[in-house]
C-alpha cells in the first residue's frame, strides 16, 4: 500500500475536488502537447508526398499549408462556439448526443476513443523513433522505451490531470520558446536578405524531380499535413478538467494551443521557402528532419541548436498525454450512458477516471509490443478519427444553432445565432471536405481498417448498453418489502472437527434459526474412516447435543457426507439440492466458518477450502442460498489496520433517517 | 475445466485407489530411472577423475569401482530388510522417526527433499546436455528444452505414478536390453579374443599422464563414482505406492533395479579395462562419452548404437521421475506430523499428491532457470544428501534391531536379529565412509552448501510445526456448546438504492434480528448528493419503514455514510467500529447484497465492490462480526452445474447422526 502511496501521492478526498481542476498554464501542457507536437510532423508529412517534385515540391508548400491554416482558424472559431455552448463539456460524444441523437453520439465516440488510443501508440513511437534516429546506440531498445514512457505518462496521469500539467510544463514552455525564437531570427534574417538569406549550414541539395505537380499530388500532401491538426478537439473533450471560470479557461487554452500551432506552421511554411528545404526520405541514410534542417539552416549548429533538437524530441514522446487526459473523460461520459463499464465512470484514487487511464494504457501497450514500437503502419488510420470527429462535432453545431435560431426572440439573436451558424457550417463543411479527402487519399494505406473497426466499437457499446438495460429491469421494483414470509432460514453448519471455530460457528447458527444441520465431509475412504465417524459423533453428542437440549434447543443433527472424489464443494452442494427439495421455498443459510489469513505465508499454510466453498455455493446455490462467514482470528485484528491513514484523521460524517 | 480433464485424465474416485497402485514392471520406470541411469554418467564421473593417470588410470578403474559394487549389494540387503520392517513406508524419515528421534528424521528429511529438488534439476539438465552435445543445433534451445521435459514429467507425474510408470516403460526397458545386448557381446568377444578383443571402431587414445596413481586421486574418484548409487533409496521411500503384497512388490523392484544397475557397473568396468577406453574431457571439441566410446568398440557404428545411444539420452531425460514419485510421499509424510503445509498431505485429483509435485516442478523450474538449463556447479551438492539418507536409515536400522534382539523369545529369532544387525551395522559404516570421503572430496567444489541450506530446511519444517501447534492449542477446547447468549445480532445491509436485491437483503434480515440498520455509502461529494439523499429518504420510508411498520417490525434506519475517500470499505469500518462500541459484546452481521457473475466478461461490467468489502470486514471486522452474502443470478442456476461429470453419477452417500 505504502508503495502505491509513493507512487500515485495520498489518496484525495471528495473535497479537493475543486483545487485539482486546472488553469491554462497546466491546460496547454497537459492538453496540447499531442496539437503542437505535430507542428514538427504535419509538414513534414506534406512535403514528404511532394518528394518527387524536387525544389518544385519546397515552392508549392504554400498552396498546401494555407489550407491547412485556414482550416485551423475555422476550427479554433468553431470550438470556441461549442465550448461556450456546452460548458459542462463541448466534446463531440455531448455534441452529437444532444442534437444528433444517441447513433450519432455513439459514431462520434468509437471514432474518438480508436483516434486516442491510435495517438498513443503512434505518438509514443514517433517520439521514440526520432529519438534513436538522434542516437542510434539506443535503437535495440526501442520497444522497452516506448515501454517506460508509457508508463511514465501513465503514472502522472493516474496521480492526476494537474500533475502532469505541471510535469510537462517545462518541456513544453521550452519547445514553444526555442521554435519562436528560431522562426522569429529565422524570418528576421530573410527580411534582411531580400527574402533570400545565406543559411548558416546549408540544407542538402533538392533531390532531381521525377514528376510534375498535380492535384492529385497536392491533395495527397493536404491529407498527410493535416495530421497537423488531430490535437485541436482535445480541449473540448476536456472541458471538465478546468477551474472555474470554466469557459474562460478553456477559451484561453484553446486559444494558445491554436495560435502557437498556427504561428510555428505559418512561420516553417514561410521558411522553408526562403531557405529552400526539402523533406528527405527517412529510410535513406543521412536523414534530417525539415525542423533540424531548419534550425540548422538558421542558427548553425551550435548548443541552442541540441537544445531546441531535443525539446522537439521530448514534446514528440509527451504528446500522448493528451490522449491520456481527453480518453478517460469521453469513456466516463459514454460510461454514465451505460454504453460502457460502469467502472470507467468511477473515481480513481486521485480523483481521475484511473480505469479509462489504466485500459488506455493497456491497448496502447499491446499495440506497442504488437509492432515492436514501430508503428508507422498504423499512422494512416490516424487522421479520420480525428475529422469524423471534427465533422460530427461541427454537424451537432449546425443542428444547435438552427433551434436556437428558432427560439431566438431579438434580431440581435437571430443575427448572433445565423452567423454562428455560418461558422459552423463552414467547418462542417470544410472537415467534411478534408474527411473526405483523407479516405480517399489513405485508403489503401490502410484506412479501411478503421471503416472496419468503428463498426465493431459500436457494436461493443451497443452490448454493454443492452447488458445493463436487462440487468435494471431485473432488478427494478416498484414493490414494497414484502415481509409475509417469515420463516426462519434452515441452517447448515460446515465443520471440520469439534474446535473453538465450530462452537462459535454454532452458536450463531442456534441464535439465527432452531432448524440447524452441521455437515461433516469424510474426505477419504479407507477403513480408518470407521473409526473417525465413531469418534466424531461421540464428541458431537457429548459437547453438542447434550448441551443444546439443555438449553431448550432441538439438538442440531451431524450429517457425515462422503466426498468420494475429494472435492469439497460436490458433495454439500448435492446435499443442499436435497435440502431445497424437501423444504421447498425455504431460505437455507450456509455457514462457513474461515481462518482469516493475516499473512502472506498463511496462504501457504493453509488450504483454500473456505474460498472454495464460498465462491462454488454462491455461482451455484441459486437464490434460496445465503453464505455467512464466520472469521476466526490468531490475531484478533483492530479495525484501524483496515483504514488508510487519510481515513483514520478524517471524522466519519453520517446521517441517520428514524423515520 | 475440460482442458484440465483432457491433460489430467478424469477425476478419480476414493474407491478407485487400490486399481491405482503399481507393481515391478511399472516401479521400474517410475522409480528406478534415477539409479540406471546413473550407470551411463556413475563410471563416467570416476573415470573423469582419474584423466590425468592416462592408460594407467583405466586399468586400475577396477579398484575404485569393485568397492562402489559391494557398496551396491550392501546397500540392496539393508534396504530390503528395511522394506520388510516398515512395509506402510521403509524411507528414511519413517526409520530415523521411529528409531531416532524427530530431530535425526528432520535432518533425513531435509537431506532427501534437498536431494530429490537436485535431482529433478540436475538430471534433467545433465539429459538435455547429452541431447545437445549429440545433436549440436539445439544448443540454443537448452533451457526450453530442459523446461518442456520438466512440464512432460510433472505432468505425467500429476496423472499419477502408475501413467507416469506405464509411459516410460518402453525407453526403460530398451535402454537396459541394449545396454544389456551390448555388454554381453562385448564380453563374449573379450573372452573369445583371449582379453583383448579388436576393437570395431578404435576409442581414441590415452592422453599422456600427467600425474601417478595416488590413494587422494583414488578417493576422490570412488566419491565421484557414488553418484552411481543416488537412486537406490527410491522404493523404500515410494513402498506406498505398491499393490498387495507389497513387500514382495517392493522387494522385486528394489532387486531389478539393483540386479540391472550391478550388471551395467560391473559390465562397463570390465569391458573399459579390455578395451582401454579412457574418459574424455568434456570441454574439449570430438568429446565422446565413456558408453558411446564402448558401444561403438564393440557393434560399430551402425543403427544399434544408435538406437542405443538413444536410449541412454531418454533414460537421462527421464531420471527426474524418480523424485517425482518419491518427494511427494516424503513431503506428505512430514507434512502428516505437521512439519510441512497441510495441504501437501492432501490427495489430488488423480489420487497423487499434486501439491508436492507442483511444489517440487517449481522449486527445479527456478533452478533451472536460474542456471540457465546448465546445472553441472549443482552436481557435488548432490550425493551428500543421498549418502546423509543412506546413514542415517541404517542407523535407524541398527537402532531397530537392537530393539528387536532384546524383544526376541527364541534363539533363532536372536540368531537373525544378530545377523540382521549385522548388515546394517556394515551398511551404515560404509556409507558413512562413503559420505565422509564425499564430503572431502566435494567439499571446495561445492558441498559446503548443502551443510548450509541442511540446517535452513531444518529451521523452516520447526517454524511450520510451531505454527500449527499455535494454532491447534488456539482452536482447541473441550467446553461444550455455550448457548447462554441468545441475543440475537445486529445485522447492518449494505444497500445502493431501493431495488429487488435490497429487498431480498432486507426481507432476509428482519427474519435474523428485530436489531437491522442500512447502510448506504454516498460515494461522492457535491450538491447534487442532497437531491440524491432527499430520494433515497423517500423512496426508503415508502417501501420499507412503511410496510415493516405495518408488519409489526421495528422499521430499519437508513444509514448515509459520506465516502470522503471514494473507499467503500474505509466509512462502513468505522461505522462498525461505532455500533460495536455501542452494542459491547454482541454479535454483528454485515449483509452483502452481490450480484454473482456468471461470465468472465461480467467481471468487466460490475465493479469489484461486494468482494472487496467482504474481504475488507472478514480481515479487519474481528471476532463480533460475521459476513452475509445474499447472491442474485441475472440466471437462476442449477446445483448441477456446480458439479463435475463424476459427480453427478455419483450417488450421495450420507450418514445423518440424529442422537
Amino acid at each position: 500500500m505504502s508503495l502505491l502511496k509513493l507512487i500515485l501521492g495520498r489518496r484525495l478526498a471528495n473535497e479537493e475536488y475543486v483545487e485539482r481542476k486546472i488553469g491554462a498554464f497546466e491546460g496547454v501542457p497537459a492538453m496540447g502537447l499531442d496539437g503542437l507536437g505535430s507542428a514538427s510532423y504535419g509538414p513534414e508529412a506534406a512535403m514528404t508526398v511532394l518528394i518527387p517534385l524536387g525544389a518544385a515540391g519546397t515552392a508549392s508548400i504554400h498552396i498546401v499549408m494555407l489550407p491547412i491554416l485556414a482550416l485551423l482558424v475555422i476550427l479554433y472559431v468553431s470550438y470556441r462556439q461549442t465550448i461556450r455552448a456546452y460548458p459542462s463539456n463541448g466534446g463531440a460524444y455531448t455534441v452529437s448526443k444532444a442534437n444528433l441523437g444517441t447513433n450519432a453520439s455513439l459514431l462520434a465516440a468509437s471514432a474518438l476513443m480508436i483516434d486516442y488510443v491510435l495517438n498513443v501508440a503512434v505518438g509514443i513511437s514517433a517520439g521514440v523513433g526520432a529519438l534513436t534516429s538522434a542516437i542510434p546506440a539506443l535503437h535495440p531498445y526501442t520497444l522497452a522505451l516506448c515501454l517506460a514512457i508509457l508508463v511514465l505518462v501513465t503514472i502522472m496521469n493516474l496521480r492526476g490531470t494537474m500533475d502532469a500539467g505541471r510535469a510537462w510544463a517545462l518541456p513544453t514552455y521550452l519547445f514553444v520558446a526555442s521554435l519562436a525564437l528560431i522562426l522569429a531570427i529565422g524570418v528576421y534574417k530573410t527580411i534582411m536578405a531580400g527574402g533570400e538569406p545565406p543559411p548558416v549550414v546549408p540544407p542538402p541539395s533538392s533531390p532531381r524531380p521525377t514528376e510534375v505537380i498535380s492535384i492529385w499530388l497536392l491533395l495527397r500532401s493536404f491529407a498527410a499535413g493535416c495530421t497537423a491538426m488531430t490535437g485541436v478537439e482535445a480541449v473540448s473533450n476536456g472541458v471538465s478538467a478546468f477551474r472555474e471560470p470554466v469557459v474562460t479557461r478553456a477559451h484561453r487554452t484553446l486559444g494558445a494551443i491554436c495560435v502557437i500551432l498556427g504561428l510555428l506552421l505559418g512561420g516553417i511554411t514561410y521558411l522553408v521557402r526562403s531557405y529552400g528545404v526539402t523533406a528527405m526520405d527517412q529510410t535513406q541514410d543521412g536523414y534530417q528532419s525539415i525542423l533540424s534542417q531548419l534550425a540548422g539552416a538558421v542558427i548553425g549548429r551550435g548548443p541552442f541548436y541540441y537544445v531546441a533538437i531535443a525539446s522537439v524530441l521530448c514534446i514528440l514522446c509527451l504528446s500522448a498525454n493528451t490522449s491520456f487526459v481527453d480518453f478517460p473523460r469521453v469513456c466516463r461520459l459514454v460510461a454514465s450512458d451505460d454504453f460502457l463499464p460502469r467502472p470507467f465512470a468511477a473515481v480513481g484514487r486521485r480523483l481521475v477516471f484511473s480505469v479509462g487511464i489504466l485500459y488506455l494504457a493497456g491497448a496502447a501497450g499491446l499495440l506497442l509490443i504488437a509492432f515492436g514500437g514501430i508503428t508507422d503502419r498504423l499512422i494512416p488510420l490516424f487522421a479520420i478519427g480525428a475529422f469524423l470527429t471534427f465533422t460530427m462535432s461541427q454537424l451537432g453545431m449546425v443542428v444547435h444553432w438552427r433551434g436556437e435560431l428558432q427560439r431566438a426572440r431579438t434580431e440581435r439573436e437571430q443575427r448572433q445565432h445565423r452567423a454562428s451558424l455560418a461558422i459552423n457550417a463552414i467547418g462542417m463543411a470544410t472537415t467534411g471536405i478534408a474527411l473526405a479527402i483523407i479516405l480517399v487519399a489513405k485508403f489503401v494505406e490502410g484506412a479501411w481498417i478503421t471503416l472496419l473497426v468503428i463498426p465493431c466499437v459500436l457494436f461493443l457499446l451497443r452490448t454493454v448498453k443492452r447488458y445493463y438495460v436487462e440487468l435494471d429491469a431485473q432488478m427494478r421494483t416498484e414493490a414494497r418489502l414484502d415481509l409475509r414470509d417469515a420463516h426462519p432460514p434452515i441452517v447448515l453448519v460446515v465443520t471440520e472437527t469439534w474446535n473453538r471455530l465450530t462452537d462459535r460457528a454454532l452458536q450463531f447458527a442456534l441464535r439465527l434459526s432452531p432448524d440447524v444441520i452441521a455437515v461433516h465431509l469424510m474426505k477419504l475412504g479407507g477403513p480408518d474412516v470407521r473409526e473417525q465417524r465413531r469418534l466424531l459423533r461421540q464428541r458431537w453428542s457429548e459437547h453438542v447435543e447434550q448441551p443444546a437440549r439443555i438449553a431448550g434447543h432441538r439438538p442440531p443433527p451431524l450429517v457425515l457426507l462422503e466426498a468420494h472424489y475429494r472435492r469439497i464443494a460436490g458433495p454439500l452442494l448435492q446435499f443442499l439440492a436435497q435440502v431445497e427439495k424437501d423444504n421447498r421455498g425455504r431460505a437455507i443459510a450456509v455457514l462457513i466458518p474461515e481462518i482469516v489469513k493475516e499473512h502472506w505465508w498463511q496462504y501457504l499454510l493453509h488450504g483454500q477450502r473456505a474460498r472454495r466453498l464460498r465462491a462454488a455455493l454462491l455461482r451455484y446455490g441459486g437464490s434460496h442460498i445465503v453464505v455467512i462467514n464466520i472469521p476466526w482470528y490468531l490475531e484478533e485484528p483492530h479495525i484501524e489496520q483496515g483504514l488508510e491513514q487519510e481515513e483514520i484523521s478524517a471524522p466519519l460524517a453520517e446521517t441517520v433517517t428514524k423515520r
